[in-house]
């Protein structure tokens, strides 16, 4: 029998035809290797935890115990040491830096104690220290309902899931506090079982459904806008019950906004000088950068707020959510080809013009309000007054959709300045219409608006007992806080993988 | 002796080193060879014109002998057929459009006619048939001086050149009629020999001297801004001799320039209903272009405006000058990776928003020039008036700052909104103390604003006989206007290349 080499001598052509098929094979195994090893690691993605939990574990730290990296990043939010011109997470104190908001929420919580967001792991902490919540102690009631603790902690959903959100969001808000205890955390947007995004707040999902819209039919980069808009929306508190409720009916622009509240005579109080019926613009965040170019090309909030992150060979999301100017190498630097510096002085050109409108407005509206102060004291009749105070009413509204919300004058800096704009026309209604309404009463000059240079000042203009308030709190803190965290902890022991205690 | 095949037969080595030889002075041929043609190309591109012409050779008609297809794109500008919503270069009549613009310019020119504006190729045409410059014939002259000219042809450096700039300002309108008869063209921003760029009026350059700075060491970009500042910027008309100035001695916003004319207590005219003492704010388009994102991106206006084109092999500015919106292939999608269609819309948006904001504006100037007149009426006094007059001139600059530039709203959209914000708050300002001194006069209500639903409308309640001005123009075009080309005829004929006879 002839060798190999024998035949190969023979026949040159049959060489080349086993080199050839050689050549086959080896590219067929490869790819057969490639594809075994992509499911491997298709696999290993399906998410298999190391410790299981329930859907409505409240403490991240557990959710932790799985996502190690995420975990770390998010109590990285308790980091309150970025600070920039304007925004930031640093503790701020917004009344005592601009005491003009003292004068425009006379009468309101703000005008006790306003300070700039700090990081997620605050709410908590922050909320039970807030001078707004008051001091639920020696039998007196907190001024706000269960509804305010909606967006603080996962275990909202957890006791809305036993109890549903309607009975939830009744009664005094110190009713919940040993209930609610974690701050915003991982079940707040994720799917224990999948790691998917959920949305288990109903507010966004009921005014999605009003007009017709399923948010299960939302795609992965809308979720990564609505986890956030579940929160970071304009809200109000409907009838006795106070039902959270997105007012989205006629649309999301200040216009619409306004003509739904109207429609319904909602206010959220009644002004302390001027005595209008004030709407308070919570924090139209996904509303206003809705509006803007970066929506308009698609991104999402986690694009800027939470961008990708590498540790080692792993890359994540970044939990600790923070304004994006303080990693502009991983945010405005993926799509723009400048420097930091260029774009730090682009985001700050549009805060500086954008914060001297409002400057300029809130300095009109503070006027109005001592104006029809003036006006009610010289014997204005509610008839004549109604006209005025709805045009202070409108103007405030609108300078709050925008100075209320989170980075609105970068979000959408032309939409700012054209609801700044119409603000400002309005105000000024108000002022001329109050002008004639004094001059009729014998009063045609300037009304003098009283020092509020201070904090201080205008929140002893405004007929606030700070220390008062304060004592309060502190007893609040002392007598009351540490029980409900002892309750919390006994709760919290009980908790098994799947089921946890009420 | 052995052939060469022999040589090579007995010394292998040798055939490789012929052949690598070959091949390596083939390649240095090559290289050669190329290096001439670019030389010869550099060469070529020392320009050399087929007809030599003189700098100050006012017809781009003989420029275009030497560049036919930038002359042909020039001629195109004649085309009036782009129109969008709110630009373009169509014929509009702007006050039929508008009629608000007939008051607010009540007792000016603008007031009788006032145009979207069209190519260059229309300037001499427009400017002899607008109203503004009125009828001098039958011994009348013309409400304009000289210095209207200054940006309205190639004509003025050429006369500019031999009279001087202050001889050539002084004067009414009709003396240069007959001097200044072509477009702006060629030599309005080229040298001759060079084809380089250059500023041949004096504005700009001497604005640029007062702050220390010499347009010598502009650079080639800086330029393709600077031909189109030397006209598309705002100014006013200094003393006596109406010198052309521009007034950005403290800076090119519309704060430095407000305070630059106050210092000098310049108005450019009475207003007719309210008699505030107004400025015109002209055409602040590059000011306010300065202000955005593309100014600063480092783009210049002939990169939109005069997009690279190509007819055939060759690549040449598009000397039709049109909005960008006409050729976005050309213009906004060289940097921008969105459809056409999409950044269409995000013109528009920017566009819709800066244009509500200035309407909203207007109706309340229209109101404060009706209630300054209601106060005269009733016998108000200079001393009383003039803190609510300065009001009205302040936001009415303001006002005109953004709304009387080109495409301001696309140049600078937020710094447009800005500036309407301050303007807001001070036509309101101005209000409040009309307000104030009517009810001291007894007149406490709000002051009723005639019907100026049209143009002509508008125009009988400013007192204008436009029947009148009408037929005067006709006979100044039939009578005035062959005289003036007549003697633009016979003055061109004796032109020859290098000197150009008066």
């Amino acid at each position: 029998m002839a060798t190999i080499q024998q035949i190969i001598r023979k026949r040159p052509w049959l060489g080349w035809l086993i080199f050839v098929a050689t050549v086959v094979v080896v590219f067929f195994l490869g790819l057969l290797a490639s594809s075994i090893m992509e499911r491997r690691a298709e696999a290993s993605f399906a998410y298999q935890p190391e410790v299981e939990h329930s859907q409505w574990e409240p403490r991240s730290e557990v959710w932790g115990e799985n996502f190690p990296r995420q975990y770390e990043r998010w109590k990285a939010t308790r980091d309150t040491s970025f600070r920039t011109k304007y925004n930031g997470n640093a503790p701020i104190d917004m009344l005592e830096r601009n005491p003009r908001l003292v004068i425009l929420w006379a009468n309101y919580g703000f005008s006790k104690e306003y300070d700039q967001a700090k990081g997620h792991a605050w709410a908590i902490r922050d909320m039970r220290h807030n001078l707004r919540t008051g001091a639920p102690v020696d039998g007196r009631s907190s001024p706000m309902p269960n509804t305010c603790w909606t967006c603080k902690s996962p275990d909202v959903p957890r006791v809305m899931s036993k109890i549903g959100a309607e009975e939830f969001y009744k009664g005094s808000w110190e009713e919940r506090g040993h209930q609610i205890v974690n701050p915003i955390g991982c079940a707040d947007c994720h799917e224990a079982e999948s790691m998917n995004l959920q949305v288990p707040r109903p507010a966004l999902v009921e005014a999605f459904e009003r007009r017709g819209r399923d948010i299960e039919d939302a795609t992965h980069q809308q979720m990564r806008r609505y986890v956030c808009a579940q929160c970071h929306s304009e809200y109000y508190f409907k009838g006795e019950g106070n039902y959270l409720v997105f007012p989205w009916d006629k649309g999301r622009e200040v216009e619409d906004m306004e003509a739904y509240y109207d429609e319904r005579d909602f206010a959220d109080w009644t002004h302390g000088i001027s005595k209008a019926p004030m709407i308070k613009a919570q924090h139209p965040d996904y509303e206003i950068f809705m509006q803007g170019i970066h929506a308009k090309r698609g991104l999402a909030c986690a694009d800027c707020h939470m961008p990708y992150t590498s540790e080692g060979g792993q890359k994540f999301t970044d939990h600790k959510i923070v304004s994006p100017l303080k990693y502009i190498d991983k945010t405005c630097l993926v799509c723009h080809k400048e420097s930091e510096k260029q774009l730090m002085e682009d985001v700050y050109t549009r805060f500086d013009k954008v914060k001297a409108s409002q400057y300029k407005l809130e300095k009109k509206l503070v006027q109005a309000h001592f104006e029809a102060q003036k006006a009610w004291e010289l014997g204005a009749t509610e008839e004549q007054m109604k006209p005025a105070l709805m045009d202070i009413r409108h103007a405030q509204w609108r300078w709050g959709y925008i100075a209320n919300s989170h980075g609105a004058p970068f979000h959408a800096p032309i939409e700012c300045l054209r609801v700044y704009n119409t603000a400002m026309g309005i105000a000024q209604d108000a002022r001329l219409k109050l002008s004639r309404i004094l001059s009729s009463l014998g009063y045609n000059k300037e009304v003098p608006v009283p020092d509020i240079s201070t904090k201080a000042k205008a929140q002893e203009v405004v007929g606030l007992d700070m220390d008062k308030l304060n004592r309060q709190k502190e007893k609040f803190m002392e007598e009351v806080v540490p029980r409900w965290e002892e309750k919390a902890r006994q709760r919290e022991k009980g908790y098994d993988v799947k089921e946890l205690s009420d």
